[in-house]
């Protein structure tokens, strides 16, 4: 089953190179800042990193959530923690939520077996 | 094609066993509150599923869509009484709404081909 | 405080002729289907407008939730059934619609009192 | 200024009374959610604070905003870990997120000027 | 009327000058990524922004859409092609669209008294 | 790769022919509004496709960026073009975007190669 972590991982890091080769200055810009948004100041980056999962999970973007999860699960934040953010999210953004709730804790469970 | 709604019924079942098993109290709460707000009560249950297949519709949740159909379908709702508020919804949600409308009838011919 | 549901009234008034006058034949067919849509057909016109208050409440748009109280409250729908619709509306769409509840139950009983 | 912090919540506990005063179990339980989903658990208040506020940034919701500052600014959370916040919001939900950031800094101005 | 142009011209200014003095760099960044990406590029300034402009409505942002509607009127797009691109908003983003269309042409007829 | 793009087309043109069969007078309408609203009027068709897409982009329906993209294509549309429309869409609507942007890059790069 921890084939969808690497199958999203391949395809992002694909198709990211082939958009950066692309030399769109905004659209570069915008990646770049996106990583900087995430790195330690004010907050730590673990709470950054949940605050972008609940960010992504209330606007139902799957990817964006996988994305999340897996830098969560980098980061050494715990399940309890991760699903905790999970369950406000859905809370917050509905009973719409639910289906990519489904998927979030499929593919958290793949992150949990990657590394056994 | 009746293997959409059965790959769907089972993946959905599958995941909401393990989400219900993580006994997160906030979603087995909203899980909960899930079931007793389509039940009969001044609105009756046709009304009720009608209304969270238009939410599900325009807010473009095609899980939550295929979810509502297939409730729709059980409680002998007819084909133009839905067709009439999936057309409200591609109304009120705009032409966005069309792609899911292609894969709501798609699921929506699945269920009756599945019960002949 | 009935003024809220007149000072609405006036200004969708207003501006829709505004609309209108102008001539912009998509817009013009698309107010001109809105009108058609929620007319009886396989649904009656109390379902239709509930459907239409659901979507415009998931979709958080105070206008179009006032519209279709003032339309449920004209059709008779009693109190009861518009707030079990709106229940489901907060449940799917998540506490993010819950001011526009607020806004909502304000009005509904501005409908109320203007009729006394 | 400050009257914009005294208007919002004069006008959310009227509605909310009125609302719960209503009965209607679905959204009882709801508002009953919302406020044990952001109680201290594997993550603490503040931590929740925040993740209740970029929720409610990204999906664009003024009044829910305002709440979540207002609790935030309650929890002892500073300026600088709350603009931290909202600059990854603004990131994720895009430059339409910009006028509710407007509001968002006038209401939190707001609340340091109401303690002065 | 036109005061209705004024008062978003003021209000927008002033808080965007409170945000920008806060020092964010995330947020300066995003801001001054917002005037590069309508600039004159492969597309012309016009094109982009009714761009912004459809962007804006479809995502129904009462502040985006006035301050496109704005930057349409000064680049010296008519009537008819910026309320063309309102029609193809409204169709894509449904009948939703509907009041902030009302407002849209209320703010367009204020820039074109305000000018006389 | 280029079978993405007759998928897509394939599916759509089939599910198309279905939903027009089933003689749902709103939704018909709909489809033909669709038709209309993209001719040649005070926009050229190009620009109005260009509009299709950023609207498409932000409100991130794949189905239909990838519709708005082979008409892009069709109409001769550079992809230089192009993804300066996918910049201001990315800019507007935020990070959320990204997903949707590298299936827009993979099929617009699919368009290319059919041609070959």
């Amino acid at each position: 089953m921890s084939n969808i972590v690497e199958d999203f991982d391949n395809y992002r890091e694909k198709m990211n190179t082939r958009i950066l080769a692309d030399n769109n200055k905004i659209i570069k810009r915008i990646f770049n800042l996106d990583t900087n948004a995430f790195m330690a100041g004010a907050l730590d980056v673990k709470t950054k990193e949940l605050l972008g999962l609940v960010a992504s999970t209330v606007l139902r973007c799957d990817d964006c959530v996988r994305y999340h999860l897996e830098t969560c699960y980098k980061e050494g934040l715990t399940k309890s923690e991760v699903t905790e953010a999970l369950g406000i999210a859905t809370l917050v953004g509905g009973t719409i939520v639910i289906p990519h709730l489904r998927r979030a804790y499929e593919f958290w469970e793949a992150l949990e077996q990657q590394q056994e």
